[in-house]
């Protein structure tokens, strides 16, 4: 069986580098067709390993000292943290071409910034940052989150095209139908750049499904939400803020309730609501356009997320998407 | 004291006349000072009211039979259904300068356009479409919330000035602050059109508090929230979606709950969450910019809806709303 190599950086979260290493060795544990080259304080990432039990052939460590944070300028800290484990991790990407995927927490600007520094772009077309969200029947996909905040209609085409070919890898038996975000679901209805986006995906190959509004995003009518990144991040971080609003709401209802067993029924109920808006549960974003599978992680993410996005990251190129990929713009 | 006259639309909603009568005749019960012109079906209107106790003094019924909807072409409809209650309404606003308020329950595209063909705009600003929302701490207000689709940075200005005179109005023991959407709370986060914005409301008289993310619109970090009509839109429904998703996973955990007495429970906290998300119990939206105030609530209006926008629009052209918007604008 294919071995596939996949870098994994240690220490770009807020959290420690404890939950990172044992989220690589869950996965690696789980399958030994993955090696991880792991970015990281070297004795640090030894001590934890030392406790733990994994197959000694599917890890190797890259020692870096120094990280990349939100606080840093990222295009400078790119170029000039040279032993930061995100510069690091970049530089191992580019020198080996059979290592083909990334798994990260860090700074979205500078691994935007490195990727683009450090990697190839698959086609001429710009990358894209897209994630996967719970709908109200299954997981849909925004596109773009926050990479490209000015886009053109040309652009937001290229992403729905990128990521219809992302969500058909992961789920290869829907067929995937791409909404355009808009103030109104009717045709005409949107800004100036939407409604030229919905002119070129009408006349494109995709399986375009017209506008969605804000109350249909989570509705489950598309795979696929197309909008700029400017829109994306608004979208994400507002249903991220709305859920905790609500859940806040309920937890003010639980305060003001004297009924001991109605407090522990509410909060039984609550614990289930956050276990499906955690988002570190389900992983993080996906950088597509380079030549290789960038995953990235919330700033918070723990052991699980980490072993989430091996996992998927894995699934990606086993699957062979970046060559999918390829093909598809070219054809476009 | 002094009367106020005000316009209401009878026959615009998806609801029932009488939901519009009854929420009509519980306003002037409790405030004699308002006088009310109500546009719709004479007949219909005066049946209902033979049912109710109230002044007759203050209600002038206008007879109107046609109506507007949302499948109208918003600008051919406002030419030339000279029947609708909404064309014979803003004829009445035209014409009578001592009929300062408009409350309506129409098509939004339809009193938009009506307000820029019939009204007078307050100054040469573009008009703005404001809506109070609920935040963790208090209401606060969302402009544009879809009037304007493509802004410039002057745009945005001027409906940051509108909505702080609006809000201070309403809040008068509040120091308004104004907080721009962005993908970033970090200055220089944002697309072309917001950093722009972002300079000149920095520069400008207003409380700027600099960039909202997402995940804070519902945090009561600022009393006017600024948008472009666009993402306005998707801001707006989209709390109202991902709002309706938790109430509905919370309903689904009361299906697969056994118990009677929890699922009796649960469903106490789910109407107590619906009851604050009841987007009619705190009216719609406010046009500002034009010379009468223009108060539209939601296509599902009913007697509270009603009765609450009344009030509104009461107490704003009670405290010379216009003539402080104009001498703000003028001031600039």
């Amino acid at each position: 069986m294919k071995k596939i190599k996949l870098v994994l950086d240690a220490i770009s979260t807020d959290g420690n580098i404890e939950q990172i290493v044992e989220g690589m060795v869950k996965a690696i544990q789980n399958n030994n067709s993955i090696i991880i080259y792991i970015v990281g304080p070297k004795q640090e990432i030894n001590d934890i390993l030392m406790k733990l039990d994994y197959n000694k052939e599917q890890i190797i460590i890259v020692d870096a000292s120094d990280k990349i944070t939100n606080l840093d300028n990222p295009l400078t800290a790119i170029r000039q943290k040279k032993e930061s484990s995100l510069y690091k991790s970049f530089q191992i990407l580019k020198e080996n071409d059979d290592i083909e995927g990334f798994i990260t927490a860090g700074s979205t600007g500078a691994i935007l910034c490195g990727a683009i520094m450090y990697l190839k772009r698959i086609t001429d077309k710009r990358p894209t940052l897209v994630t996967q969200l719970p709908g109200k029947d299954e997981f849909f996909c925004l596109v773009d989150c926050g990479a490209n905040v000015d886009c053109d209609p040309e652009h937001l085409r290229d992403f729905a095209t990128m990521a219809t070919v992302y969500m058909q890898t992961i789920y290869p038996t829907r067929n995937i139908r791409v909404g355009l975000v808009s103030n109104g679901s009717e045709e005409g209805k949107g800004n100036k750049v939407s409604k030229e986006t919905y002119e070129l995906l009408k006349n494109s190959k995709l399986n375009f499904v017209g506008n969605i509004e804000g109350n249909d995003i989570t509705n489950s009518k598309c795979d696929v939400l197309l909008c700029d990144g400017f829109v994306g991040n608004v979208i994400l971080k507002n249903i991220e803020g709305t859920a905790k609003l609500l859940i806040n709401d309920l937890i003010n209802i639980i305060k003001n309730t004297q009924d001991d067993n109605e407090k522990k029924i509410l909060k039984k109920a609550i614990s289930k609501l956050l276990a499906q808006y955690d988002f570190n549960s389900f992983g993080g974003a996906t950088l597509l356009g380079v030549n290789k599978l960038i995953f990235k992680g919330h700033g918070t993410a723990n052991s699980d997320t980490i072993y989430t996005l091996i996992n998927q990251c894995y699934e990606l190129v086993n699957a062979n998407f970046i060559d999918k990929l390829a093909k598809t713009l070219l054809q476009q």
